[in-house]
This record gives C-alpha cells, structure tokens and sequence, in this order.
C-alpha cells in the first residue's frame, strides 16, 4: 500500500473501529450522521492525500482532501483527521526509512502563509465545531474562511503558526506544534496489541479519552465536561459492558469525543505504515 | 465523484449494507473473512479502477484491480465485483449521457484475447472459488492461470468469449453476455426505494438473491442448496426477524451467496453515477 492509499485506508479503519464512544462506529450512527457518508468522505478525500504524497504544498492537499470529503450529505466527517493524515502522508511519501515524529515536524514546521490561506479557504466546504479564536485575533476566526486571508498575509502567518494560536483549545493543534506526541504512542499501542486491527483502534481510541479530555467535547460541552467523559472512560477501560454503556450514554446525549477520533486515525495511518497488517 | 470512486464507494456500501445473508456486512464477519479486509481490499482496488477509468484495456485494468484487492490477508474480497466493475467504469468514463446497458456491451464485446490473458494472470493473485471448466476445453481452466495463456492464444478467444464459456454455470459471466440485464435493473430498484442507500441495497440483495439461485453456492453446495437458498430469501422477504434468521443460518452453515453480492455492488454503482446521493 503507499501512503495514500494506508491514509485512505486508516479513515476507513477509524470508522469501522467500535466501540468508540460518542462517535459514528461500525456498531452505530448518530442522528444527523451516518456510517455510510464517512465511507464517501473517505472516498472523497483520497485525491487531496495522493496529492499530498505526491509533494503538493500541505495547504493545498488539505483543502482538495476536504473539497472532496464534503461530496455527501452528512457535512464535517473528518476534516479534523484529514488535518493530521495530510502533513504525516507527506511525511512518509518523502522519508526513505519508517516514518518519525522528526519527519512529520520538519513538514509542518516547512509550512507557508499560502498553506495557511487554503486552511483558511477549506472551512468554505463544511461546517466545522471551532472554538472562537484568541481574544487579541478575531480576524483571524477560521470561520471567516477566505475573508480572513488579507489577516494572515498581512500577519504573515504560516499555517504553522495558526496552529501554534490554537493549542490551548484543540488537540490536533497539539499534535501538529508537539511532534505528533499522542498520535505516534497511539501507533505504538495499536502495532503491539493482538488481534483484529479495529478492536486494537477501538482500544487506542479508549485510552486516549481515558488520558486526557476531548477538546472537541469541551468546545462543544465545556471543560467539565470533557473531564468527566475521560474518567467515565478510564472507569470503562477493560470492561466491554462498561464501554458499551459510556457509548450508548453520549450516542444519546450527543456527546462526540471527535479530536480523540482525529488521532486514533492518524495513529491507525502511522501503524499502517509501520507494517501492521490485516 | 469520477466513476472511479464511485465504484470504490460501491465496494464499501455493499460490504457496509445489511442484513446480506451469507456474505460479510456491517453486522457479520465469516470465520475467515473479516469487514477490514473489504475496506482494505477496496482502497487497493481503486487504482485499477482509476486504469479503468483512463481506458487502459479491461483486461489490464481488471488485474491491476485485483492484485491490489489481494494485499490484505483474507484473500478474495471483491474479484467478481471487480469483474463486473471494470467494464460498467470504463463504459460510464466514456459515456457523456448517463450509463446505459449498451454502454457497458459495447465494452465487453470490445474485449480482446489480451484482455483474456490478463483476466487469467489475475487469478494468480488471490484464491477463486469457480467451476470445473467445459468437459472440451479443460485447458481453459481458469485456476491453471498464465499456464493456460498459449491455449487462449491458440484459440484467439478474447475476454467476451471467455465469459460466454461460462453462462451456464456463473451469474457474473451472464452480467457481461447479457447486457448486465439484473445489475441495471437493481439499480433501477436501488434509485426507485427510499431510505438510507445501505438499507436499499440489502433490500435489492434479497429481491436478486430470490429471483435467481446463486451461482456460487451452486458451484459450492449444489444446485439444490441454491434454490433452497432462494426459495428462503423469497420467504424472508420483507421480514427483518426471518431476514436476520436467514442470516444467521448461513453464515453458520457457510453458505455464501457471494454472486448476489458482486451484482448487488455493481448495481450500487450504476445507481451512484445515476445521481443517488447519501
């Protein structure tokens, strides 16, 4: 498989992984979401991650993976994976050995202002769940899409340095500015776990939340939240019916821990390519 | 989408439609086939289908498929899907109006003896369960692969008369030489319902399933077995209890209606580039 393709394929794996509490899993839909459009989404999005194996600026296959992501009904299925597969697919197209952390940061360290605007022009295919943007930085609000752009070259900020202003709030923000801490030990996990690859992602994704709170649950819902959803977790861990309960639980109170998804899919690319086999 | 990934998204819709009796859905694995390795044998595929999409010759384009279905460790998911797929892709590429069954014909009576000869190479890359061959042409046994490419040669069979050797004994053959008469027409079906596109595929299985004894489990259990089998499916129909009986009986019994699956994939295209949307 080349990158693209374990890229395409770890969307795949993320989606059919289950249970993931509060997420759209092989087991089960949410209300105005199904399992069948992160199929599409994926499909979609494999243009935009051959591009980026092919050497494409990150921005660029980002917005193109995104662009064609959004060809189904269901909106945002996995715009946030999709920001971390893209820089890693890049990473491991140009790298000789097994893809390291090292390798993912050089990419997104290289990162442009032009990068930073198609980022931008990528919110204008879907509705993504942001939190606001710094006090000090409205103009800056990804929510304005290609209305912020005159903002980011005037500040000259590099989609680097976009990240770096939201990792307080957004842990693929972390990700991208922390060498892929979390997603490269959840790799690591899933390569030396036993048996089927989506039970091992299922697992992954289950002690991430246990490990710390989903910023994407705590934009949504607040930090009390999110805390509460991780020790629920890290209660449930080992326990199938525990787990299935904590599912159901946020499945009905559309609690979705969507961050924590975004890394056990790049986790699920990463080991992908560092051979795990199914 | 481009008519290449709408027949990657087919493969996946299929495997992720349930209840399909006796295959591998979104509920069900078999003992030795697993959901996964669909997703995987689909990602691998789409190269081939893309060959497929920018006219490379059936043939070429239909092992290329195959052999990148066969890198995941379950052997054969899809090489009747693909059979089927190739042709309906690089017919609808060249289309400018909607797919239409003469379309696809034009395709597969174009087809030449090196378009055979490929089509024998790809069941070198992964395990088919078919059909002795004809008692005068045993030298046609597809299983002997390249071994038998000087006899295709010497009898300048092409990929179309190849197929037609086999309408007796395989559905999918009888797709090719018959104008795809039951892949449209569950198309037609698939459009014509309402719901969720997977739920309408499941639906579409048990109609085909029903109305025509599977070839597979003919070549595997017997002719008597497949009636029965449909004769069951006729009963199920529209009952989710005895659907889900039905289900579970073959898996059980290992009894695979693995021909209904391919059309049903086939179908799910042709209704994808029709405009279903999900």
């Amino acid at each position: 498989m080349t990158p693209a393709e374990n890229a395409e394929l770890a969307l795949l794996l993320e989606v059919a992984s289950t249970p993931k509490p509060g997420n759209v899993d092989r087991k089960r839909d949410l209300d105005d979401l199904r399992f069948e459009q992160f199929l599409a989404g994926a499909v979609g999005s494999a243009k935009g991650l051959r591009m980026a194996a092919d050497g494409a600026p990150v921005g660029e296959a980002f917005e193109r993976a995104v662009e064609g992501m959004s060809r189904q009904e269901g909106g945002n299925t996995q715009f946030g994976c999709l920001l971390l597969l893209v820089p890693l697919v890049n990473a491991a197209a140009e790298s000789d050995e097994t893809l390291t952390p090292e390798d993912a940061t050089s990419v997104v360290e290289a990162t442009t202002v032009a990068d930073a605007v198609d980022f931008y022009r990528a919110f204008e295919h879907v509705d993504v769940a942001v939190d606001d943007p710094p006090a000090d930085a409205p103009e800056l609000d990804v929510r304005r899409g290609s209305d912020a752009v005159p903002a980011l070259e005037r500040r000259q900020m590099t989609l680097y340095d976009v990240m770096e202003m939201s990792t307080e709030r957004d842990g693929n923000a972390r990700e991208w500015t922390g060498g892929f801490r979390r997603t490269f030990a959840a790799a690591d996990a899933i390569c030396d776990d036993d048996g089927p690859v989506p039970d091992r992602a299922a697992r992954a994704f289950l002690d991430l939340l246990a490990e710390e709170p989903d910023t994407l649950v705590a934009t949504q819902h607040g930090e009390e939240v999110a805390a509460a959803v991780s020790e629920w977790a890290d209660d449930a861990r080992g326990d199938e019916a525990a787990t299935d309960q904590l599912a159901e639980a946020l499945v009905a109170e559309g609690v979705n821990p969507g961050t924590t998804a975004d890394i056990t899919a790049a986790a699920l690319f990463v080991a992908l390519e560092r051979g795990v086999r199914m």
